[in-house]
Parts: C-alpha cells; sequence; structure tokens
C-alpha cells in the first residue's frame, strides 16, 4: 500500500490531508498571533482566487469549501498543488487541479464531492472500511489499520435524504472512527436556513445515535475546535458531531449572507478586507513567510509517520507472515481465483436469473475476502447470502463484529450505494463493495452509481426483478425507463443475462471491470436454460450470434429475461410460417460498443436483413442496432408475471404475430424499411 | 368539486376515507366484542386473500398495508370495490382494483403508493395543500376545505430520505393537519429492524418539530388508538407521529417475524388461524353479518357529511360570491388566461433560457393563483420568483402564511416532487405544482418525477444549468446521460428549448399538458435571440424546420442551448465550404412522435439526406432520426461554459469540421453510411 494512499484514507472527505497531522497539543501551543495571521492570509487567498476570475464560491471556503482544501493542500506540501495550479481555480486550463468540486483523481482528495450529501455518506464508508480492515487485520500491539475519517460539512447535507439514511448508519453501526463538523453558518443559496429548516439538529444527532460537541464560537475558538477534534477521537462507541457555528464569508462586506456564497466579494470589497486585517490592498496572492512557515514541517512530520507505520508493517510481517501476505493482496487489489471460483455448467431445470447471480458469486464472496455486500433490506430476494456469511454488525448488543462482510442496509439503497463508494475508494482495490436491490429501486441509488462510475470505483450492483416479468408489484416497480439511464451512463456496464450462463459470464465481465461499475441486472422469474446454447464469452463481447442461420430473413435480438422469447419467436416462425430467423444474444450494449467494427458487423448483419428487437422497455437506444422493436413504451401494470407478458403482448404467440406483421408491412415499402418502427 | 374529489384529498394516504367518518366515542362505544369480531374477519379475509392463489403481502396487511386498504374500501361502502373485485387481489384479472400496490386511478385511492417513503411525502403534500387552500379560502364560520391528513407508515418509510426530507419539512412547516400512524411492528424483510436501525425515532421526531403518541399494545388496544387520533386533530401547532407497536402477521404461525411479510401463510396455518378465532377452518372469504353491520351506516354518514358540506358551499357562495367563484374555477382546474400572459415577444440580447423561463412563466405564476412554485434552495439560479411572490411559510415566528404561494424547500430536492405531487393529487387540478432545481439534481428526484408521470399528475418541473455549458461545477454538475432517462419516461415531456421564443413554446406545451409532468430543461450561460427564426408553435410540435434548403446536402438537428451551434455550422458550411445544409430544432421527441408521419417523414427529410444530431450529451434515442452525431459518451469537465465547450470539440469551428469528416467518410461508403456514427 502507498503510504499516500493509506493517508489518503486517512483523511476527512472535505479537509486535508495533514491537519490530521497536527496533534491539538501543537496546535494549541502555537501563538495565537500565528494563527490569525494564518487564517487572514488564508482567507484573503480565498478573496483573491475568486476575485480573479469573478467567480467562485468564497463564501463556504472561508468556512470548508474546495478552495479552503486546495489551499491546504497547497500549503502542506502536496507537490502537484504547485502556486501556479493554486491559482489555476476558475481558469480555462484543461489540467486544473482545482475543479469545482474536488475530484478524486487529484493527489489528496479522498472522494469527489459536489452533489449535495454524497460526502458524509462517502465518510461513513471511509470510517467503516477502516473498521472493518482493523477487525480484519490488525492485531495486539499491531494496528495496521487505525484511520479516523473527519468529514466537514455544511446545512445541506443534514437536509438531503442520502445524507440523513448515512448519519441513521453511522450511529447504528456505532462509528467512533468518524468525526462530522458541521460548519453551521445557517445560510444556504436562498438565504436564512430557518426558512426551510427548524429542528433541533443537536438532539436528532443524539437521538440518531451520535455524541454531539458545540462550538460556539466557531470562526476564532481554535483551541476549542481542536480539543473537540481531540474529543471525538477518544469516543468509546458513537460518531462524533461537531456543531461548529461560524460566519459565511467572514470579514467580507457580505458576510453571514447568502450573497457571500456563489460569486466573488469585488475588488473594491477584497480590498477593503485586506486592509481591515493590515495587508497590502494592491497585494494579492499574498501568503507571507509566517504562514509558509506555520506549515513547514508538516511535510517532514507526514513522511515521518508514514516511517513509523512502515516500521509497524515490518514487524506485522515478522509476527504475522501469512496474514502480512493477505494484507498485501487485498492492497494489491489482488482477486486472483475468482474465475476457477465461477461453476463450469449450471442445473438444467428452469432458473431465476436473479437465483443464478447467487449460484455463480456466493462462491467467490466466500472464498475471496476483498468482497464485502449490502442490501437494501432484501436479502430474502437477491440471493447474495453465501453459506455462513458473517454479518458486519456493531457491537451495539447484537452478536457480530466489523470483520463480517455483509451489510443489511435497510430499506437505505440511496446511502447504500453512497457509503459503498467510500468502501471502495478506501485504498481502491482492497474492497470491492456489492450492493444489491431491485431494479428499480436503483433509480433512488442512482446519483449514487454515477458517482462511482465518476469515481472509476469497481462497485457491483446485482440489480435483481427486472422486465415487466417482475409481475404483481405492478407499475410502481416495473423498470420500463430505467435501463435507458444505464445504457447512457458514462463509465458502467448494464448487463442483462438471459440465464445461468450468460450470468455467469456478466458476473465474469463485471469483475474483469476494476474501474467500472456494473449493474447485473437479472430477474425474478424461472428462465429456461440449456435450450439456448449461450455463450459467457459472448457476454463478454456485449453481443453474440445465438443461432445463426444464412437463409434468414430477419434478426432478431433477445435481451435477457426475454432471450428465450427471442428463441421461441424465431422456432414458431421457422415451424409454422416458413420464416428463417437468425438470434442475437444482446446482453450489453456497452461492451459490444467495444469491439472491432468488424465484429460487430458480423454480428448484426444488418445491411438487406432487418432486425427486431424484443424487450419490454423504452427502446431508447436500440434504434442503433435494430429496424424495429417490440418494447413497451407506457408504465407497466400489476399482474402475475405470465400474465402481464401476454398483458402487453409479449408472449411468444403474439409477438410472433407482430414480427410477421412488420416484415408484411416494409414490403415493398423502402421509406419504412429505412424507418426505426416499434411494432 | 365532486363530494368525492374532495373527500378523496380528506383521508389518509395509506389508509381508507370512511373510517375517518367515525368519531371517537361512537367507536370507543361499540362493544369490544364487535371489535373483536370485525378484527378477526379482517385478518382472516387477508389471509385468505393471500392463500387465494398463494402470493402476496398478508403480514403488513393485518397492520396496514394494501390489502386492508382493499377490505376497508369494500366494507365501507365503496362501489366499484365489489367483493369479486376484492378478490382479484393478485389474480389474472386485468380490470383487477387491487394492484399489488394501491393506484390512484381507483376510487377511494388518494395517491398511488408502493416505492417507500414516497406515501408519507406525499400525505405532507395533501397536508400542505389543505393548509393553503383554507388559508385562501375560507372565511370565518366558512371553512371551505378543513381536511385533516392520515398516514399510515411502515419501518421503511423511516428509513428511506426521501421520507426524513418530508419529515423534517412536515415539523418545519408546522402541518398540524398531519397524522402519521406508525405501524411499528419492527419488522421488515430481512428481519428484525435493530439489526439496521437502533435510533431513537420518537426523540428523532421531537427534535424534528413533531408532537409524539405511544400505543403500546396496537393489536388490541382500539380506545387507546381512538383517543390519540382525536387528540392528534386537536395539535396547535405540530404534526402529530402515533406510535404503535404492532405484531406482523398477528396470528399467524409466523407473527412477529419477517416470513409474514410476503408470502402467503399456508392453507394450514390459515386453517388454524381460524380455529383459534373460533371460525369454520373450511370457510373462505367469510364476513358475517356482524361485521357488515359494523359498516353498514357508513355510506349514509358519509352523503350526510356531503350534504352538509354543501350546504356550507351554498352558504359561502352567498356570503363570498366573488371568492366562491374563484374557488369552483381552481377546483375545475380552470387554467384560462395564461396563454395571453405569454409575451408576444423578447428582448434581443442573449439571454439564458433559465432567464427566459422566467419573462414567459413569472407573469402566469403572479396572475394565477393555482400555480404554487417550489426550489430545491436555488431561488438565485432558476429565475422563479415573481415579483412580490408570498412565500409559504408556516406560523412558527417567521412572517408570511400558508396562503403563500412560493416554497423554499431547502437542499430536499426529492421531497419537494414527491410533496408537490401531492399537492397535485389533491384534488388534481386545484393546485399545479411548479418545481425547480440544477437539471443534474433531478436525477436525486427522479423516482418522485416518475410518480407523478405515473399518477399522471401536472407538474412542472424547471430545471436550469443543462448542458455541458453550465461550466466550472464540472463533472458532477453536467448531466450527460440524464436526458436519456427522462426522454424514455413514460407520460412525461421533457423539453430543451434554445431560445426565449421556444421557451415559450415549452411553458405552453407543459400548461396545456393537463395529465402529465414536463420538464423544462435550460441552460446556465446566455443564449443568442432572433439570429435564429425560431417558432413557439413549433416546439408544441416536438421539432420543425427552422431552415430549409431544396439544396441540402445534409440536415443539421440542434437542441436547446445548442441549436445555435447548428446554426452556426450552417452558416460556416455554406459560407466558407460551399455545402448547403438545412436545420432542424428538435426541442421535444416525445411531442415529435405524437405528430402524423408526414409531417416527421417532411420534417427530418431522411432519405437521402444524412441528417447530424448535435448535442452534447449521450446520443442513445437520436438513432431514431439521425446518421450521425456529434454527441459526448464520457463524464463532462469542469471549465468555463465556452472553455468547455471548446475542450468537447462543440466549438463552431470544430463542429463544421467534424461535419466534413463525417461526409466525407461515407462518401461511397454506403454500408457507413446506413450505420449510426458517433463523429
Amino acid at each position: 500500500m502507498a503510504p499516500g494512499v493509506l493517508h489518503e484514507a486517512n483523511t476527512p472527505v472535505n479537509m486535508p490531508t495533514k491537519n490530521n497531522g497536527l496533534s491539538s497539543q501543537e496546535l494549541v501551543m502555537a501563538e495565537k498571533e500565528s494563527h490569525a495571521t494564518v487564517l487572514k492570509t488564508f482567507r484573503l487567498l480565498i478573496s483573491d482566487l475568486c476575485q480573479q476570475f469573478e467567480g467562485g464560491h468564497p463564501g463556504g471556503a472561508i468556512g470548508h469549501t474546495c478552495i479552503f482544501q486546495y489551499e491546504f493542500l497547497h500549503l502542506t506540501g502536496y507537490k502537484d498543488m504547485t502556486f501556479d495550479q493554486l491559482k489555476s481555480y476558475h481558469s480555462e486550463r484543461y489540467d486544473a487541479l482545482c475543479p469545482g468540486p474536488p475530484e478524486i483523481e487529484h493527489e489528496g482528495i479522498e472522494v469527489t464531492t459536489g452533489p449535495l450529501g454524497q460526502g458524509i455518506a462517502n465518510a461513513v464508508g471511509l470510517a467503516m472500511a477502516s473498521k472493518h480492515l482493523a477487525a480484519t487485520f490488525n492485531r495486539p500491539g499491531l494496528d495496521m489499520v487505525s484511520n479516523h475519517t473527519w468529514c466537514m460539512i455544511g446545512d445541506a447535507c443534514l437536509q438531503e435524504g442520502v445524507g440523513l439514511e448515512a448519519v441513521s448508519l453511522a450511529g447504528h453501526f456505532k462509528l467512533n472512527n468518524l468525526t462530522v463538523i458541521y460548519d453551521n453558518n445557517q445560510i444556504t443559496c436562498d438565504g436564512s436556513v430557518d426558512m426551510t429548516n427548524t429542528e433541533n439538529i443537536n438532539n436528532k444527532m443524539r437521538a440518531s445515535g451520535w455524541d454531539v460537541l458545540d462550538i460556539q464560537d466557531g470562526c476564532y475558538n481554535i483551541a476549542g475546535i481542536v480539543s473537540a477534534l481531540e474529543q471525538s477521537k477518544k469516543s468509546p462507541d458513537k460518531p462524533t458531531f461537531i456543531n461548529v457555528r461560524t460566519v459565511i464569508g467572514l470579514g467580507s462586506k457580505v458576510q453571514g449572507t447568502a450573497v457571500a456564497h456563489g460569486a466573488a466579494f469585488g475588488a473594491e470589497d477584497v480590498a477593503a478586507q485586506k486592509r481591515a486585517y493590515g495587508f497590502d490592498p494592491d497585494g494579492h496572492f499574498v501568503v507571507g513567510q509566517a504562514t509558509r512557515d506555520f506549515f513547514a514541517e508538516l511535510p517532514a512530520r507526514g513522511e515521518e509517520r508514514v516511517r513509523e507505520w512502515e516500521a509497524l508493517v515490518a514487524r506485522y510481517a515478522e509476527a504475522h507472515p501469512e496474514l502480512a501476505e493477505r494484507f498485501w493482496k487485498r492492497v494489491k487489489g489482488d482477486l486472483a481465483g475468482w474465475e476457477e471460483l465461477i461453476p463450469k455448467s449450471f442445473p438444467e431445470k428452469a432458473t431465476a436469473s436473479r437465483a443464478s447471480s447467487g449460484l455463480v458469486f456466493n462462491p467467490i464472496a466466500k472464498e475471496l475476502d476483498s468482497f464485502m455486500v449490502g442490501t437494501a433490506d432484501l436479502s430474502p430476494s437477491v440471493n447474495m447470502i453465501w453459506p455462513g456469511k458473517p454479518d458486519l454488525r456493531s457491537s451495539c448488543g447484537i452478536d457480530g463484529n466489523y470483520g463480517g462482510r455483509y451489510i443489511h442496509y435497510g430499506v437505505r439503497e440511496h446511502a447504500m450505494c453512497a457509503i459503498w463508494n467510500g468502501l471502495a475508494a478506501f485504498s481502491p482495490g482492497t474492497i470491492v463493495p456489492v450492493t444489491s436491490s431491485f431494479f428499480m429501486f436503483y433509480l433512488y441509488a442512482a446519483p449514487a452509481v454515477r458517482m462511482g462510475a465518476l469515481m472509476r470505483l469497481q462497485v457491483i450492483h446485482h440489480a435483481t426483478h427486472d422486465s415487466i416479468g417482475m409481475g404483481e408489484d405492478g407499475p410502481t416497480h416495473q423498470p420500463i425507463e430505467l435501463a435507458a439511464l444505464y445504457r447512457a451512463m458514462p463509465n458502467l456496464l448494464y448487463i442483462r443475462p438471459g440465464d445461468s450462463e450468460e450470468t455467469a459470464g456478466a458476473w465474469a465481465a463485471a469483475l474483469a471491470a476494476r474501474d467500472t461499475p456494473t449493474v447485473v441486472s437479472t430477474s425474478r422469474h424461472a428462465l429456461p436454460q440449456r435450450a439456448l446454447h449461450t455463450r459467457r464469452d459472448g457476454v463478454r463481447r456485449g453481443a453474440y450470434v445465438l443461432e445463426e442461420n444464412e437463409a434468414a430473413a430477419l434478426t432478431l435480438i433477445g435481451v435477457g429475461a426475454e432471450l428465450a422469447h427471442a428463441v421461441g419467436v424465431a422456432r414458431k416462425l421457422r415451424e409454422e410460417h416458413g420464416v428463417e430467423a437468425r438470434v442475437v444474444s444482446f446482453p450489453c450494449q456497452r461492451l459490444f460498443e467495444a469491439q472491432p467494427l468488424g465484429y460487430r458487423r458480423a454480428t448484426l448483419r444488418r445491411h438487406g436483413t432487418p432486425a427486431v428487437v424484443l424487450e419490454p422497455y423504452a427502446p431508447n437506444g436500440w434504434e442503433r442496432y435494430a429496424d424495429a422493436a417490440a418494447c413497451v413504451t407506457r408504465f407497466g401494470h400489476s399482474l402475475p408475471g405470465t400474465a402481464a407478458y401476454r398483458y402487453f403482448g409479449f408472449d411468444v404467440g403474439t409477438l410472433t404475430e407482430r414480427v410477421l406483421g412488420y416484415l408484411e408491412k416494409i414490403k415493398g415499402d423502402e421509406m419504412l424499411r429505412r424507418e426505426f418502427v416499434e411494432i
């Protein structure tokens, strides 16, 4: 594990690394004078950085937002964050390290934040990862992993639902290695927070199982803040919430108002701030020697910490050579062995692909402890439980400990995915998280799934009950349009396997995608096996020819739970209507797009042969691969699965008629032949 | 207003109408014996209904879920809910009135529930609607609107983020006309709730501004429950949370366990329950006379209430004829006048379409009090504030009252849309809600936007900062794939107008769509005006020819903020390369699909003429209308707007080169010409 990586994990989500390196004593001993200078310099630099291009968010940065973090990275010696780079904030530099919200790609940034509420959930994940790895690898006197997670938030993170879900879970799991510092300035874009929120946040946090510490004079009471930080590290069994009252845009003309949030202060005001602080109003980006000196020794101290940790590692390797080997295997992200663990064959009896997912992945989850599995209260439905799976549970009187690798998330899809992003971001590769729920509820979780894709994290989502075939729960649970979102989402694989064999291929693709999340989309209902000559390696290519036929009058594209429908239609066409058809299985558009043009053309054979895709979803996107679609463009209907298929004309008989009708229609109608038709 | 409608609104989200008609005294006086008989009958009927087709959710229904509601509708005299219909639960009847989750289309159902957490947010909206209409129309002694909203929930609604956001808002707005009855059985699918949730819910609700009442013996303490319901109606200034301890699947072999949740009890267990209750184990669907008698007089009483209300209406009309006229205009959903209020022309200077939305809609919101506007803390950005707009604020010491029509939602996009669904569902048409936020954050709100579309509610979403042009906030805020979701979502209009004139057309389409939600998707940055000969009526048709050209070598499809790019490319092609192009403006796919085939073909002229669409989004779905796309299939980049366009090759110069390159490539390559190409 590169120390930098441990270090990254060992930090707040919205607060720079090295601050963590300062002990309270040291901070408290430092004279007030130097503190005042540093703070003034810090604030004026924020004002200058926004004034430079007359944009950005200065007000919150004087409390905790991104420029705050960028300045710290610069002053605490992060090599990439040069003074020039610091000044790239809001510039037109393509290679700027100071984007609007911080991005994980850059040294010293643990997770990409920006969409409100995600960061605090990521922090819960970072803290949980630390607890889990500590429980797994630490030995008496040898704490290989002992991170404390610090997270700075504003008012919004306590209003967003995903943040509230995460808060509730952090308290439940008694994450005493998590400290949330609430930059309580009582201002959001619309103005005073009491316009929209008048709850008693301290009592709410206590009721959620948190320790609460108050800082009344948050703009100046440094000693108080430092001792609160120290106290929070000693919490025996609760996460800590430090409620720090601050003033947004402190020192500016607009301090304490919403105006300070999203616009530069203006040249005149910035000059006035400098005068008030005893700085030269005509000086810009001034960082005096006193301020540089204040941070000067931090890099050395950080390196000392690294050396200490490396020495610990050496002792650990001596005392526990096998454990140490396992530890480094984990940290390197080595998942070797999964391929052999996937069954070579599957039962011939009809099997729901959600069950096939269990057959494929349970043995892997059991054997390889890199995997952690979460479910949003659907354990009985999603088949992700492996024999003897240990739950990760807090020491709150329930049995089990943090070494467990299965988490019951309750009905909190969004926090599940956001917290899992935090686990995946903790020294990426060390933990590979798997989430599970009904596919429809990945709409609740979509903002977090998106952040996982944006952060290039390997998170695998097992989304069951896809298609209208999931039945009685009806239109609120039938995901007509959701596949269109995930097929369009960058850096994500959305895969719909058609049987157990293809489910093996889907998981293989997901496990091989080390920088990309995957949604494995499976059926609630039983699917025929064997009858289809499916190929797991075909799934890896996105689409493949299932039944070739040189004399084919058309190509039928089958997808996931409805692949068998395509095969059935092809047979019926041949046997009852003398119409020859070829069948293509098409589980994943993104993987298919990555194939060479030659392969794609040979698979689709579109030129001259009309192609019809059969999928009871909105057809958006299939127009690229097919000339017509049997699809569903309205909401679903509550009926038993087979009745639902019939209701939408998706039984093999009706589908066959619809396909024949299309072939009839395009006869001699070259114009229609060239247009995409919903049949 | 059909009394039924007022009645519907005057009910719990998850609890039947007529129960509300019983006064506490009457219930308390009724003998325990008859209560016991009714409850046993009620529970056994639930067991039978699930046993019938060996499926469904019996455990929770013995507390509050859908069969509970269906039985009440039947027993309290809802005409459509015949005994045959009641028995259609989980049947293959296409016309069943007993779908998995309840659906708004059916008499006696106020909102469609199912996705957890939506219902409680809808209930907050129903209560808010009542408060608002009461403040607007009630006069001393003449309470035209005085609904109390009752909402029954389970554990999950208190875990889902959207529910938690709504809870916080209900407390803030002091909705003392809202009672939430918590069916606290401490069981979810995965088992005991304390596996996932150990917070002190009562303290949490109190901290959120709620009154809390406890019922320990919720399965039997009828008098206690009734008096708690009565007490909650008297709350001076807070919503009430009644924490009722219950036992899931009471009376079954699996009572108190997760097994009771999602599967029929089994014939043997159902028979045993009947024996234990002193019923004939071989009798099925037995509703004795005593039970029928218990509910017998309710329809008459309901009609009496209606007559009372109608008499009140008559007195009101006499005392306040103009108000009464306004009231009925509102209830009829009459929005007459909006068309005249839309400006005939707009300023010539470059204008951001988010600002154009203000120019178009502010006058309408000001004049027509049917409209209520909410924003998720982005008032300064979304331009939905009209001069002198009154805020809806609680009487919690902040000025303003419930008559206000503008709501600051805080940073709670999901609850905003879910609560607004409740307002729209309150006697539909009486209130037309408008939401506003950045487009990217409609991914947070998507589950609620979807429910609005499913319920056929007119809710208008003003989604600003679309496209990569929104700039510095970068990839977390740039909606690359989100349009694909909303273009695929059934019964929803996603419209991207290209300038002020088209923005007028977008709002006109949204206002005309009385059973369909609309997302008006606008730009953060200024767009050229006038230069384009745009037509608002063209927007109503989804797409139209902006610049015809008989000699065109290709069709350029321009969309929204990038429409001007298409026009610029066409000019450059003609002036600098002698290539003639026609330009189609394409703001809304759904509206275009509703046009006659002839219009669609004449607009696109695809046959012979290649079409290229220019939109910096994932292209999924455009393949139907274009042969090639200049699009973006990766995440965005944090840069100032114009620099972001340049970075992605979306400046007019680069776009022109890309288009020329495509024309070159397809020369003589018939195969490529027939394929969709990302240029």
